[in-house]
């Protein structure tokens, strides 16, 4: 039996049924992409609370209102716990997170238990697409191994396929559709099973010679994010030393024409990437004897911004005579960037945590968080706290930490004591900090 | 007397003469651009061998041929070692080398001898630029400073502003006028008298709000572009290790659509820029107690890529059991970068003093050097290997150092029986080489 054409048959007449394990940042939006493109998608996820609000037709998700998820709905799209439903599955796309323990080592737990979770219900010509960032090797060692020691012949009678994710949420410019997705196959036919599933759905797949070249691109994306952000972040320490302002400088320097891309300091990276996908190259490296050192320097510098401000806030609570100990510290924004409701290794909430070490009294504000979400290593019984002249003039220090569109500048430059602006916004907008 | 006014008015009706001092890759075009505005423009530089070509119509610059300087003699220009006539310019360009001394300390010797040969000649009432890059701080420090000294009252009764060049030699794509130019005023007076003088000759003007952040800016600029250097050469060694083909995966990466900016490795970094700005910042730094750790860390990887390619050569020629000791070696290309006649600083020349240290028998081929350039610190007394199928298969290893358009790759690739490729070409033109 030619399992392939099998496949490819289904993926020309949209016959195919798709099946997204993972229903997050990444596979929820995936899914509607698919559904869009005609195909059937059923969806996989171990939390059962995000099954049942999705089976309701609610959303957990801002960016993907309810009426998409209704939408949807209607569309055949259901959402499952049941790991037996793979069985009906055409071609499964794993979206599962890939982050680091605290020892900063790949923790591939979420893709191994999936792997496993699903083994006993795959079927012989499905194809199966890895798409959690991860070092290179991942997908041949880890995924294809397991699957050919439950007996069948990846590339033969299944097909496994390595396709990263490029979400960047609160990127307006970008819709998901429309931006070209790296693929790599186990062998020829893994990929080109691979592209006739995602052809539909992606405008433009760009296929490279392996699972690993597409890990590795995967990667590079992000080290180069984290690298360009820690150079900025090392030259406004410097600047803040000479007494220049870096965001002019960062703005001339962008009117040169060819050479310079313009990238911003800021309070640290945060999300579920930037952070955290570049040590899985730094991991994997060690494997080979080598060190990545762009890769630790960006990290280690990234990661003493939040201290850095800190200190900054100090000083100036200082010049007023005042301790961080009692004085009354808003810091507004807690997701990880502006613009969305992820607030997940944001560097805010670092900020809160050592603010409120050194005994500062903490509230926050953020549109998209009414109330503190619980976290597992960050602990606040807060609600956002509502900004207008009062609340605004009522505290001792104001931290701009995610420069959200919605807050309203204005009314915080005129009502704030003091304001330490970690991402320049006041810069931008053209309105001066009342510190550096 | 309103000295600003005076320069104003001959700016306006392009009487003004302007000054340039240096005459080298920067200030001859921007010579011939103030003269193409309808400014008149005397040349100055210490070499009397250029001075004496240029009064000849004859050029040592590859890219503005004869018949331009014959052209710019013909519009009124004239070139001088005689700084009395610095008595007769409304605007000094100062346009000369800012290299660093072996310890990686910035050589400030020639603009400070620039300025101490100019000072007894200064007029009240003119502007002086300097465009040499620098650390913030030299033209307040080093230039103004002096000028007060002599007597004037800069920002009153002569004027100073730093305006960094932006020259990008083989850009096709950009032509000197149209780069936008940042300038930066000791005082606002300085800074708009600059602009007047620049105005007609810089399609565009950046100013920015002091002489260090115009200072700041150009450094950036560079530093940028090291660090994204130095981490693509990261990112080749351990692609390298990995087995995997770093231009694919670069170029993939560069399928994204938003932030990503493809930079490619290579033997090192070169030229009069690059190399050496970044220590700039590095070494002032200092002076503020603080350390520039991506620019160290870019200076160390892109200086260890010379190295990093010859101990490639060494293991391919070990495969086919040759030492280097005793090998013939084609070096390709001893530009510091494609399409210059500029070996300053070239990691090609590099390479070859470490092969020959290890008794290799080095020639070389580039079409901007029929000859080996005389030059302080290599020695090679050797011309240009003609290639043809009989000189490329006489070679034991023919090495792609420097990416010339005009090399005929495909005889080379046809022909050599090594070759070792520092720049990924044969990539790029979709030969495969010989080895990764």
């Amino acid at each position: 039996m030619n399992f392939d054409i099998s496949l490819l048959e289904k993926c020309k007449n949209n016959s195919a049924t798709i099946g997204i394990v993972g229903l997050g940042y990444v596979g929820l939006p995936l899914a509607q992409r698919f559904i869009a493109s005609g195909f059937k998608v059923v969806g996989f996820d171990i939390d059962q609370s995000k099954v049942g609000m999705l089976t309701k037709g609610e959303t957990y998700i801002q960016h993907i209102p309810s009426n998409i998820i209704k939408e949807m709905l209607k569309e055949g799209f259901c959402a499952t716990s049941n790991f037996a439903q793979i069985k009906e599955i055409d071609a499964i796309i794993i979206c599962v997170p890939t982050p680091l323990n605290k020892y900063r080592e790949p923790d591939l737990s979420y893709v191994i238990s999936t792997i496993d979770a699903i083994l006993p219900y795959l079927q012989k010509g499905q194809l199966l697409s890895l798409e959690s960032t991860t070092y290179p090797g991942t997908t041949d060692e880890e995924v294809v191994t397991r699957i050919e020691k439950a007996g069948f012949k990846v590339g033969h009678d299944y097909f496994v396929v390595y396709s990263p994710e490029r979400e960047d949420p609160g990127n307006k410019d970008f819709e998901g559709k429309s931006i070209p997705k790296i693929i790599g196959g186990y062998t020829d036919k893994c990929l080109e099973l691979g592209l006739a599933v995602y052809n539909k759905a992606i405008s433009r797949m760009i296929p490279v010679s392996s699972t690993r070249a597409a890990e590795m691109t995967k990667l590079l994306e992000n080290i180069h994010r984290s690298v360009n952000i820690g150079l900025a972040n090392e030259m406004k320490i410097v600047a803040d030393k000479m007494g220049l302002d870096i965001y002019e400088i960062i703005s001339a320097a962008a009117s040169k024409p060819f050479g310079f891309t313009p990238y911003y300091p800021g309070p640290g990276v945060g999300g579920h990437c930037i952070p955290i996908d570049p040590f899985y190259l730094t991991w994997k490296a060690r494997e080979f004897g080598i060190r990545t050192r762009f890769i630790e320097l960006a990290g280690e510098i990234n990661n003493s911004m939040p201290q850095y401000f800190v200190n900054q806030i100090a000083l100036v609570l200082n010049s007023n005579g005042k301790s961080i100990k009692g004085s009354k510290i808003l810091v507004l924004g807690i997701a990880y960037k502006k613009n969305v409701d992820d607030a997940r290794e944001s560097p805010s909430i670092f900020m809160m945590d050592l603010l409120k070490e050194q005994g500062a009294i903490i509230s926050y504000s953020d549109p998209f968080f009414p109330k503190f979400p619980q976290m597992r290593e960050h602990k606040y019984n807060l609600e956002a706290v509502v900004l207008n002249e009062t609340t605004i003039q009522s505290f001792d220090c104001v931290v701009i930490a995610t420069d959200h569109d919605q807050f309203d500048y204005n009314l915080i430059r005129k009502h704030a004591k003091i304001i330490i602006d970690t991402r320049g916004v006041l810069h931008k907008l053209g309105l001066t900090s009342v510190t550096k």
